[in-house]
């Protein structure tokens, strides 16, 4: 089936092999009149790039982006954005051995289960390589947020054991320490734990948390289509997520329901609510208070330690992962976490639009 | 935007308030000649009929579901199946005080934010009673994916500070024990426990976790309609669930990679693996394991201590909530959560079966 | 695959078979706040039911409906509206016959095909009865764009042989005329014809022409979700219509290109076409004149002559249809053919409001 | 909305501008295992290439696609085809009139009113160009059907008012006829009458006829997702198309119930009718007989005489249209009417595969 599409309105859908010859994503449904140039994309796509630090892979991409339409005068014209990115460093060589064998923790044997064959370089479409087309649609989609008052803070909360803590909290951290972490001393600790992963020829995980602000109240439907649902399903996309969690999360199981309701009141005209556990949403519908939830990341599965497997014809082997990467991919996942939640929030926000008769009388009247 | 709806190929739509005239749901793309009757429904609503015992609403409801169509000859004929079950005890009185107030950890707020006014009886369409229709549509797909092979464990694991143990683990008791527990010592602690809660007029929350057991590796698609994505989706959807697990879930980020990676081994000609840390999906399809998922549920909302918040006009008021409610819904949200489940799983093998070049010409040249 | 869901926004979901419980439509997505009762979709649905003249079925029906949810205090609340009319007078003996007979022109046998067996009761669910729920959803459809200053006059242009002329047209004629024709004299031959069909136990079809005036121009998205596009289906995906055209049609072709373009000038201000040949769209969006298409429909198949053809198992056999069935489809297909172009216009409206930045901005910040 | 998706196993989203950097398609959903190389795709490209005759724009464009992804060793992988044509010949200057005024029987005012602005040049995303994406998409559907013995025969039935005639019909001709007429003596016709055409600075349409053979029975679902809806909406998205048939189409209203039956009969074992009066549909599933469409294509908007209209301020102007136009679209567009009808059948080929639990229980149990 095609899984590659993602979004009612705001449509995108992605393709590309991590050693193929471009990957890229054409984003369908962008209202037309919003400013756009391949720098607000690429500023997005900088913060993935591979090779920033010493915990990323060394591999080397520029991962430049060109956009080939939809965009006129400096302006997106309301038809499809088509953003490609091309494959410059590709080495394929690193990859024949698993051209038969099924890497332990990858999706090389579902691939074969579900298709026959698969395009083994570098893992193919199910490469991590995959999310630069989930990126450079969502700088799009926190462009048009952002335009709206609607501010995303996405970062590392966690790396292993290793956890920030809210009193050392500096966002301006996140975007200038290696781990993405918005706390000095809790990013020392990480490197330090990840440079004896490094040593062990292991690899570690780690959860990232993304708070957004400015979320008008009303986003998201009932039943199915939930905000939270959708951001659900959204950041459990992303390859080796394994749980995600809004408000209080899996905490929620430890409050009695009077510690775990939050208390509205009136904040000068305006209704809020005195605390936050429910993370921003009542009912699956924004509430208006700010969006928490948060990715937990598996360790990266390529490890370079010997790993018991089978190949394609059932016969045990041992293989010995080579090739380029990153012993946590927590701080480069950060911006995708990000985009799935702007990508998430837009097309519900677009979708609130036509909820009331009112707000469609005034459209079509006026 | 439409909310109610969901699948692809097997889609259901539901609909219904609280206290309407009835609820049900519409399933459209079951396969034809699949054996169902109305029992075959019964049975799965009558798990989560309220009134059971003594941790679930005093209200009697017998919740009789009405097959309107789409099954003749005692099989399902292809077309879509009307599922209809009436409201016969909507006491309205009970809850006119939230005609007017916002409850804590309620939709009241939300859905008067997003459409300008709502029903408020008995929560409308936030109500739990939604979840009839969930139900009923679950017991055609655990039907039919039970003829395949596919088999639901589906259980409390923990009911506030509570939880099972693996080695009394028994699942002939989670349709006996009034917890949905599967293990008796469990189940009579959190019996205490429950009964200082409601001592206290106050709720609490707890963990339901869902085995598979028989699914084929393939099901799932790349990107995003990944196997696990989905399943996130569909069980955070369920009112109350703040968070979602797949296999170690959010204990994956205290694994490193050689303890979280599964090893492959060849089982007697069938390539299995060791451990099942992944939870049944590698790259977010189904890897032929078994399938284990989690949802946190929060504590039930309505409790009868007073509580602070404000009316429509934004006057700050205290409420104190009358009526009948569960002091704990992870009982009866056990075969929601099984439903839920069934529905995405059904989904997804049925996309899958266009999957190989091979599969469509087999079809259509046999 | 689930065939009976429409619309993206404005969705709806019919359900039912000829000769089962009931019909019905799950509507979703309807703005919250427009006033509804049954009263204002029982006059749609009494424009389509049986028995109302000569050349209609006998068959008495009611088709009283019922709304089961989605209404608060006569308005929509944003949920989904359930609507269901139950079946009084299915006589299903009538039909024992065609359980094991491929009728002529009927979907008997492609049922079969399909789905292995079929519920042969009345056609089942390619019954005529099968569009109750198009037009009761089709009647909230109308209600709704009648508030924007959006006006359908849908009428039959011809039976027959026996058109309309544009001289006699009166639109107050349209519900008087058991033809539905806006021409008395049109009609008057029309009946004569419609007599010696009925003599010779034989039928014949017609065409169905609607037009909507008040159109916002701008409905319709490029390329595949056209506005005339997507009218194309909805009229298509009525039973027994074998043609569609939108503005000249066919006769297109039989126009040079200076003949067929709409000029533009300035009507006071407003920018307007001085000719409709495009019948009010240009590249499949509305252009702000009048939306003028038409459905081809063929002569009802169920015919009481002597036919020649085979049963389940391939035997040759001759079928004399009894029960009762119309000699024309024509007129009762009118308010069908107007719903389903309401319910499309309807979802290209609400779509609409997202295609530009200003509209989003101006919605959020005010 | 995101109007540039097609399809829901077989999936395409075209984008692209006439005169931006390049036009693709991204095919996502493609069964794994299909041979495939650019030269499939290329030459179903070149049967839509402009400047092939002295009837078609003569602007040179070599049109040439790439394959960015989703094809690995000569095949198919299941993941999305991304294919890009780059635009070559683009020559912007000469559109810089319609820059601010409105072509008649162009899509300028209806995208201005829809989006505020919009990318004029060549006609944008309006353009003809767009449909590159469809024959590229196209080519690959046509090429999977192919091997499952279903085949089309796509031709111009008639230029203005010369049309072929059935005894003279020879599908070779189809490809060598710059008319793409399969009946010589009626292509030196219309060869002439488009002489006349150009000389009076003027433009013609015409009828473009699809047949499609071996087609099973049991493609299309009831209802809303009928095959022949599904076509009807395919054909008239094409720019241009103002009227679509099915069998008889128009002419059904000639006949009688009697006349337009088909009767069935048992042909040596195979249920058959003795006749095509439905054009390969019965309730909208196909059965079993030839598929017959046909699209009726208004003249070319673009003529070269002075015409009157009115610029974006609503100043009344004459406009001169200059640059390169075909005084007829309709050879041109047959391969575009194949494409489109072959990737409604395919999706429809493959949505059937679930219709019954004997297929679903056979894929999972063999």
């Amino acid at each position: 089936m095609a899984g590659s599409t993602y979004g009612t309105i705001f449509k995108i859908t992605t393709w590309g092999e991590s050693h193929g010859t471009a990957l890229g994503v054409v984003i369908d449904g962008c209202p037309a009149g919003l400013s756009l140039c391949e720098d607000d994309i690429q500023i997005f796509l900088d913060r993935r790039k591979p090779g920033q630090n010493k915990y990323s892979t060394p591999r080397k991409e520029n991962d430049t982006v060109k956009i080939l339409s939809g965009v006129f005068d400096g302006k997106t014209t309301g038809t499809p954005i088509s953003l490609l990115v091309e494959n410059t460093s590709a080495r394929s060589q690193d990859y024949s051995q698993i051209a038969s064998c099924y890497r332990p923790g990858h999706a090389d044997y579902t691939f074969d289960a579900k298709y026959g064959f698969r395009d083994y370089r570098g893992g193919g479409r199910s490469s991590g390589r995959e999310t630069i087309g989930r990126v450079a649609a969502g700088a799009i989609a926190v462009k048009l947020l952002n335009e709206l008052g609607i501010c995303f803070t996405t970062f590392t909360r966690s790396i292993g054991p290793v956890c920030i803590s809210e009193e050392n909290f500096d966002s301006s951290l996140i975007t200038k320490t290696p781990t993405c972490m918005p706390d000095l001393a809790a990013n020392n600790h990480a490197e330090e734990y990840l440079k004896s992963c490094m040593e062990a020829q292991d690899s570690c995980g780690g959860v990232i948390e993304c708070q957004v602000t400015g979320i008008p109240a009303g986003l998201g439907d009932p039943v199915f289509e939930k905000l939270d649902a959708n951001l659900a399903k959204a950041l459990v996309s992303i390859g080796s997520v394994k749980a995600f969690e809004i408000g209080e999360g899996v905490n929620v199981t430890n409050l009695k329901g009077s510690e775990n309701n939050d208390s509205f009141y009136n904040n000068d005209g305006v209704i809020q609510k005195r605390t936050n556990h429910s993370g921003g949403t009542l009912g699956g519908i924004s509430d208006g208070s700010t969006l928490i939830m948060r990715a937990h990341i598996k360790p990266t599965p390529s490890i370079f330690t010997s790993q018991e497997t089978v190949d394609k014809e059932g016969n045990e082997v041992t293989i010995n992962i080579k090739g380029r990467h990153d012993p946590v991919i927590v701080p480069r996942a950060v911006v995708v976490v990000e985009s799935m939640a702007a990508l998430t929030i837009l097309d519900a926000l677009l979708l609130n639009m036509t909820s009331k008769m009112d707000s469609v009388i005034n459209f079509y009247n006026n």
